[in-house]
């Protein structure tokens, strides 16, 4: 995409002209084209119709180094850098990207979006900020509640702040942090004034380690509860909670007391598995533990009552739920919320305990940790339900998680790959590991030495092919690091993580063709490598010797 | 205004139509309509020609209750409703909206913020996320050092992850979490680990109580220290940190060595005092404690080389300082920075230290705490910085105060109120409190409990007319709770916390002639209250007997 040179002529004559005023044609003009710019983005056109051009970090400052103007540039050139940004961005909407759900493209959220710009309300306070917006966001969060199945009430019959349990945040990582936070200071409220150095042991959580998300770690540090203070408990092949040795592990430590929160898991971040809920909830019951479920990614089969059923049974038996509407419900980012099943969780966070009961005061910034000022973010959310409405957002959870069962079964029926997941709702996790080549391993009893090494030859051409497909802007998979738990790829090695590549069906536009396009991308590339895997596999048996190794980073469903 | 009923053209035929396809001119003409709701909004034509038409909660609740839809909405109908909710919504950006500087309507920073959500990008990786915006944004956050006086470098010289020392967070609330936790973690690395309940001490921060943030409360209660862990010095007649108090804490606390940081206020945010810096700077490095320039009011200043050296010397040598150009810059929420003099500060909140390091990853997602993934949130401001340009801020930011100062010669004038502070920047706060009356009352020696009684008077009716006036529509003044450190009103009550009515020239597009016509709403209130406010302060003073009392909550300038 060429860039058109900066149109010189001056516009810039007076603050007026700067500043929106809302008086100005030439600004509803500019209005508009940054719009048709946001199209061609949308279509492609920006994009020379690739998910990405793609470009080194290195490549990249080159064309957006620039010491900070003294003097001004006109608005015309401020588009046209807006279009230079579009082309060297990546669309989570497009078509042939399947790395992660986050495809933001609902007409409704967006056109919600734009709008809640010009409002920039302030969700602080009530008065001199957000009247509307505050009231709004109290609604959506009721239904929310309901969704989940929590006791959920009519927006009048909500009678003061101390009632609003639930949080818009800015992502799963903060509603994790506020989740945590709030576990902590229900078992602990001395802290809000002593602090944590006031109790003699070092409070706890326990998640399964191999499907856990990073935000606990983060969040265990950052709240002055030390990331070793997290009890990694073990997983099921199926990348889930193993329940009896979360039983154990809450067993073992009753008489200690130290443990304050379980989290169970709908949807992990790399495979989607989900946790048996309703089991995981009568144990923290038995135990007395606060339960949180981080549902950031399977929130979104909320909207189903027969996926619901299926997979979130109990999920209305958490102490907290955290949803991820960014990821999964077509909204851009931000837009997340956490909610509480007991209604005043929240006014622990304030120290107007009075006004937040008492019904005088509606600032929900008294209420919201970690947040003061910010926007009307929720509304993108709010419109993106009323306008589908419930009945036709379950319809497309229900049809996107039939994309990502045809997926399965083309990787599977390819030959290619080995799946380390049985799909459940969107995301499925795989390695590039040929049947034929498999086959001929299988004859051979291996030590762990060469198993390691041929692990190391899948990950090299696993990452091979994913980075080269990246680059060339035809397919997009996502690229992260997963432990083979159910032995898939029979090499013995449950300790190891993989680098694996994922793809996730999380666009509601995608259709069985555009998908079968992009996979033969992915196919085609796979093809290619067959033959030098196999003699590298080969030589790997023979001479047990191996030298690349992937050391490469890789994305963020893998950090943790 | 009212509402056009719902258009019930089915809209909604296929999930083409529903999302975005970038296809569909249908959809651009939504677009179009929703920009012109925009401009409806920020002309006032939105809000009937005033800058809220104001409700109470529950006369809100009544206009946006309703069930979650079960069926789907036409556009149409979602954009009335965004006309709806507009109606009903606070204008900060209206020229008699005086409460808060964050007037939001810059219009590069505006088409950023729109372009930005087609965009869509996920800034927590470069990869698969967010490669041009990553880049983009670390050339932003040198920049802002480069403003600071901090080191900076170009573009191209920043060789690794860990050298980008600035995060883009979503308030002021929380770059002062992130400084505050940044403080800790750098005196005790140990606790990312263990935690806090493994110090033998409880570690402390030092402010000037009457001016601090609540932001610090609730970080240090949110970060686990405690907020009885704060230690309130003094502060001056100006709303400025006492310096010989504060060293007085700092030298009684030397052997203790339990203080981490030491908080400086750039503009404090009920009067925008701002702090001897350079003093507070020097005292900090004498006793090794990081010293934290809480400049979210004051950040603006540093487009201006004259105000900077007039008000901000010094900033250079704080460890961190949190901006907020969503306060006084004329960007939409969220927008809000913390930065740090050593370069390699957020390295402590990633896992993967090597691959920050050694240039391999560029994922800002490993080094931004509380934040995973998130939106292109700082495009708004790298535009605002583009268009205008270095000169042409600081051309606004100067004219701004000059706008302050005449609004405090009108206010002083006008002989109906006391003013607490005098003008630095943008912002005042004062009292309804006429000359005639404090005049025969400075005749009389009063007991403590008489001048309660006033204070008790002067809260009453600076709320009245406050309350009147945001109700009204005409004029919008900001109301928070203050000392009156300096006595200006002659009550002898260092102690007790006046309501106030302030008032913040943040809008760059206000003329003398609009800032006078508001003004008038104020005073012609004023002079309607004289007479009734003199017959109540005569009967104190003469029988002591009073009856009002303003319990009412108040915004977020005074919670603390």
């Amino acid at each position: 995409m060429k860039i058109k040179k900066a149109n010189k002529v001056p516009f810039i004559t007076s603050l007026e002209d700067d500043f929106l005023s809302g008086k100005n044609k030439k600004q509803k003009k500019l209005f508009n084209e940054v719009i048709d710019a946001g199209f061609d983005f949308y279509s492609g056109k920006q994009r020379d119709q690739k998910f990405l051009v793609y470009r080194t970090p290195d490549e990249l400052k080159e064309v957006f180094a620039e010491a900070m103007p003294e003097d001004s540039t006109d608005l015309p050139s401020i588009i046209n850098y807006l279009r230079l940004i579009g082309h060297y961005s990546i669309s989570q909407s497009d078509l042939s990207y399947l790395a992660f759900p986050d495809s933001g493209n609902s007409i409704a959220a967006l056109l919600g979006d734009i709008y809640g710009k010009f409002l920039n309300q302030n969700l602080i306070a009530f008065d001199r900020s957000a009247p509307a917006a505050t009231i709004i966001e109290i609604q959506l969060i009721e239904w929310l509640r309901a969704l989940i199945g929590y006791e959920s009430k009519e927006l009048k019959q909500i009678e003061n702040l101390a009632e609003v349990s639930g949080m818009c945040t800015t992502g799963g990582h903060m509603s994790n942090h506020v989740a945590t936070l709030s576990a902590l200071n229900c078992k602990y409220p001395q802290i809000k004034k002593d602090g944590l150095s006031s109790l003699d042991h070092s409070p706890k959580i326990v998640l399964a380690g191999k499907i856990g998300h990073y935000s606990y770690g983060a969040a265990m540090h950052h709240l002055g509860l030390g990331n070793a203070n997290i009890i990694n408990t073990d997983s099921n092949d199926d990348f889930t909670t193993n329940i009896d040795a979360l039983e154990n592990v809450l067993e073992q430590h009753k008489d200690k007391n130290d443990i304050f929160m379980v989290v169970a898991v709908a949807g992990n971040c790399r495979t989607t598995g989900i946790d048996n809920i309703a089991s995981i909830a009568k144990i923290c019951k038995k135990y007395g533990i606060w339960l949180h479920v981080d549902a950031c990614h399977g929130g979104s089969l909320l909207f189903s009552d027969k996926l619901k059923k299926r997979y979130l049974m109990g999920i209305e038996e958490a102490d907290s739920v955290a949803l991820d509407p960014h990821k999964g419900l077509f909204v851009a980012y931000p837009c997340s919320f956490v909610l509480f099943k007991k209604r005043d969780t929240l006014v622990t966070f304030t120290r107007y305990e009075k006004e937040a009961r008492n019904g005088e005061s509606w600032d929900l910034g008294y209420i919201t940790p970690f947040l003061g000022s910010r926007g009307f973010e929720s509304l993108k959310l709010m419109l993106l339900i009323k306008h589908l409405g419930k009945k036709r957002l379950s319809e497309i959870t229900e049809k996107r998680q039939g994309d990502a069962l045809y997926v399965e079964s083309l990787i599977a029926k390819s030959g290619y790959f080995v799946l380390f997941n049985d799909m459940t709702f969107y995301r499925m996790a795989f390695v590039y590991y040929p049947n034929k080549i498999r086959k001929q391993v299988s004859k051979f009893t291996l030590s762990d030495e060469t198993n390691q090494k041929i692990i190391n030859c899948i990950d090299h051409y696993t990452h091979t092919i994913n980075s080269e497909l990246y680059k060339e802007g035809d397919i997009c998979l996502d690229e992260f690091k997963l432990h083979d738990i159910g032995n898939q790829t029979a090499t013995n090695a449950k300790e190891t993580r993989f680098y694996v590549m994922s793809i996730t069906t999380g666009n509601p536009l995608l259709t069985n063709e555009n998908l079968k396009r992009s996979l033969s991308f992915l196919f085609k590339k796979a093809k290619r490598y067959e033959s030098a895997m196999g003699k590298d596999i080969v030589s790997i048996i023979k001479s047990d010797t191996y030298a690349p190794k992937v050391t490469k980073t890789y994305g963020p469903a893998g950090w943790n």
